[in-house]
């Protein structure tokens, strides 16, 4: 680890922290029966392209902390300004015709990094919020354009767009609501966009035609006056990186602006360069939303940070009080939090500095190549993505698609073999995702699929040995 | 302004930022048809009590930015704390038996802070999050001990709980939701308690009897079996600092007890010593609820950070997997954020060691007596609240308690009044709210109040010029 700009290595008890986050953390998405038992890794130090548990063991990250930390970790500058930001300004309110510095040249900044006609910046704190919020703004909109049955939101299966009461309703993956309760009235979920597991014998023409088919049927269905957006995350993430036929996105922009429907482009993950720049839906989808949201890359995760990027049209509503003295009632505590934005700030003059998006845009295409070579293991059934946001899915049978057993957690596995060879990557279900830090080179690259190689081939071997295959 | 830790001041390009701000960023709670002339005052700089506009302007900070700057503006430390954690690790997952060393430090410390039967933590970035997920695990603890018709909420005509699409049906002030859209079948509103303005004639004692008498006959008509949870503010904040009869809390406490009804604590504003202790539910308010949320006051605002803290009986089935590998699919990226915590843990370590809850009830008092000697002035109707949250009620007529009328402005025109004279306070509608950073002492209430006095006899001047007295 470099240590010029750090403070030395801090040492903790390690066990006595263990319990007490056993004791009193309750994680997200967590198997509690494994939790109370084994309780977490701590993650105490990171670099760069690393991070380090807190026995010492260093690993590579493969998921830039959670499709994340995209300019890597320990940079003292983004630290060093968030530092002299709450020294100087921690917070104050942005309601009622106040402001501060950071939160101003943010919002302009995002304008000029967007497409062009999204101008206007409602902040919030993470993805979850900034998509309940749109939803909210949507509605309102809608209701003040005297179009108030305009309600439903188009979705679609294995979509993942939070977990507040409505982003839960909107996310489409079943098991993330087993058990909990969802506004089913609000939302319709249409089919994933899945070329991998699109149906048996079918042209990717074909498929795409079937889903914008599915599309124009459900707003028939439905009817256009009772829909108010559709919204999709351009690359399905947590979903399982599920790729989109080509053209997809356009095609369905249309209709939906044919029925005057809004359409809401996801960019939590996609958004700040995990596919070459800064917004993909109109350099790389050929879309032009109404509203884009973005958290994660925006601020690389060093603080919680969301924002959701209006168009000028919906604006002009969102900005006309709707009574004399009325205010756009809305809005949080920490919406443009001086700290949080200046470490966008920070990322983002990072970003344009040391060229991150040109080097996603050189070093993806080395790194899908090079992913692509571990089909030959016998359970990698399917290489997908794009650039630095990819994922590997698992199956019993390359010829029928035909998945593993549930209980034989493929992707557990892999993740254990790659993380003992000193490489995080995500499993979830049979998948494994790869969202590395945006600044792996063709060197790291080589390195990760090399200890990939070997953690396949322990598990084919493993899976062999317990029966599964 | 103290420099030693600080660097020098910047300049900005003050029309620049304020242009920049007016065309980009959506603000909450603004009423943009003056803002779109007028845009925002940037407040840039801020020591201690003192924030500080960009144009040098100097003022005594009366909203501790908006209920949350606890621990006072400029603190260094807390800005080392962040910056030391950004760089030594600013992000990685808290998903998948992940986590990191301040959220479990955090963790702890909140369990050891809280009520004995609060010891799981669930961390959110707000207060509206942090109520969100509560609701929803609320439901999934329900559903889970096979009760799923326990889904309805009960909270309170001008309660404030935030503004997600749930967070905002759970709120109770009824501009809040102009034109927007509220989950109406999940959320009954019982009447606000409201000592002030209780049925004219009707002793504290009784008001108490009939606001728990309510209870009752709501429960009765609904059914307890169809009821989840009553959520309160201890004191109600934007809503109006409204103080509840004497009893209140610990009897509708035993009531919603009595009827297997949740009693959530929205302690967002009053934790982290506001009225004189880090929790305010069982040290002022005797009751002990089987969830506190809290936010705000937990870092001092300094970064976004929520918390949910829940009781051992509602862990027990929430830490239980609903099936084999099932995990609590719930939860933000930035749940247990690194530097949040860090921030957090920082805050809470000064708040001990400069006795910050026991200024609050040595001065807090005395800012009580002195904010009342106002009443003289022809408009002051009621100077209530609590220690450091207080709020002054504007009437028409001290006798009826009549209020001016809503174009008389009366708010904006004492806060202006006392902007004018170098203190910040926040007007709402005919209110305004006094909730100042903890560290004021006796000499700064002095200086307030006589601030505070000259903006009222202003206040009266111009009512009177234009009219309205």
């Amino acid at each position: 680890m470099t240590t010029a700009t750090r403070t030395p290595p801090r040492t903790y008890d390690a066990r006595a922290l263990w319990q007490k986050d056993r004791d009193h953390f309750i994680h997200p998405f967590t198997d509690f029966s494994l939790f109370h038992e084994k309780g977490c890794d701590l993650i105490v130090d990171s670099d760069g392209i690393y991070v380090e548990d807190i026995h010492g063991h260093r690993f590579i990250d493969g998921i830039a902390g959670l499709w994340c930390v995209n300019v890597g970790h320990g940079r003292a500058e983004i630290g060093q300004a968030m530092a002299e930001q709450a020294t100087r300004m921690a917070y104050f309110s942005t309601f009622n015709n106040l402001s501060n510095a950071p939160a101003a040249e943010l919002a302009a900044k995002l304008a000029e990094l967007a497409p062009a006609n999204l101008n206007h910046v409602f902040f919030s704190c993470g993805g979850s919020a900034a998509n309940d919020a749109t939803i909210r703004l949507v509605h309102y909109y809608f209701n003040r354009l005297g179009k108030p049955n305009k309600k439903r939101i188009l979705s679609r299966n294995n979509a993942y767009h939070g977990t507040t009461y409505l982003a839960a309703t909107l996310t489409g993956i079943e098991s993330n609501n087993w058990d909990f309760d969802t506004l089913d009235h609000l939302v319709t979920h249409l089919s994933e966009a899945n070329c991998y597991r699109r149906p048996a014998g079918m042209s990717e023409a074909d498929y795409c035609d079937h889903l914008v088919a599915e599309l124009e049927e459900t707003i028939a269905d439905i009817g256009a006056g009772n829909i108010a957006a559709f919204i999709a995350e351009p690359i399905m993430g947590a979903g399982g990186v599920l790729m989109a036929p080509q053209g997809y996105h356009a095609r369905m922009q249309a209709v939906c602006r044919a029925h005057d429907i809004l359409y809401i482009a996801d960019e939590v993950v996609t958004g700040f360069g995990r596919l070459g720049h800064f917004f993909a839906s109109e350099a790389v989808f050929d879309t032009q939303p109404d509203i884009i949201n973005c958290a994660k890359g925006l601020s690389s995760g060093y603080a919680p940070l969301g924002a959701t990027l209006i168009s000028d049209a919906i604006y002009e509503v969102l900005g006309t009080p709707q009574r004399k003295g009325g205010v756009l009632s809305t809005g949080f505590t920490y919406s443009g939090h001086p700290v949080s934005c200046a470490a966008a700030l920070k990322n983002i003059e990072i970003i344009e500095r040391e060229g991150i998006c040109e080097n996603v845009r050189e070093v993806g295409p080395y790194l899908e190549r090079q992913l692509k070579t571990l089909s030959h293991h016998e359970t990698v059934g399917d290489v997908r993505g794009s650039h630095f946001m990819l994922a590997i899915e698992n199956v019993a049978d390359k010829a029928t698609r035909k998945l593993l057993p549930v209980e034989a957690r493929v992707g557990d596995r892999v993740a254990a073999e790659a993380q003992k060879r000193g490489l995080i990557i995500r499993p979830v279900g049979h998948l494994n995702i790869i969202s590395p830090p945006l600044i792996w080179d063709r060197d790291v690259v080589d390195r990760v699929v090399a200890i990939l190689d070997e953690a396949f081939a322990a598990t084919t071997a493993s899976l062999r040995k317990d029966g599964y295959l």
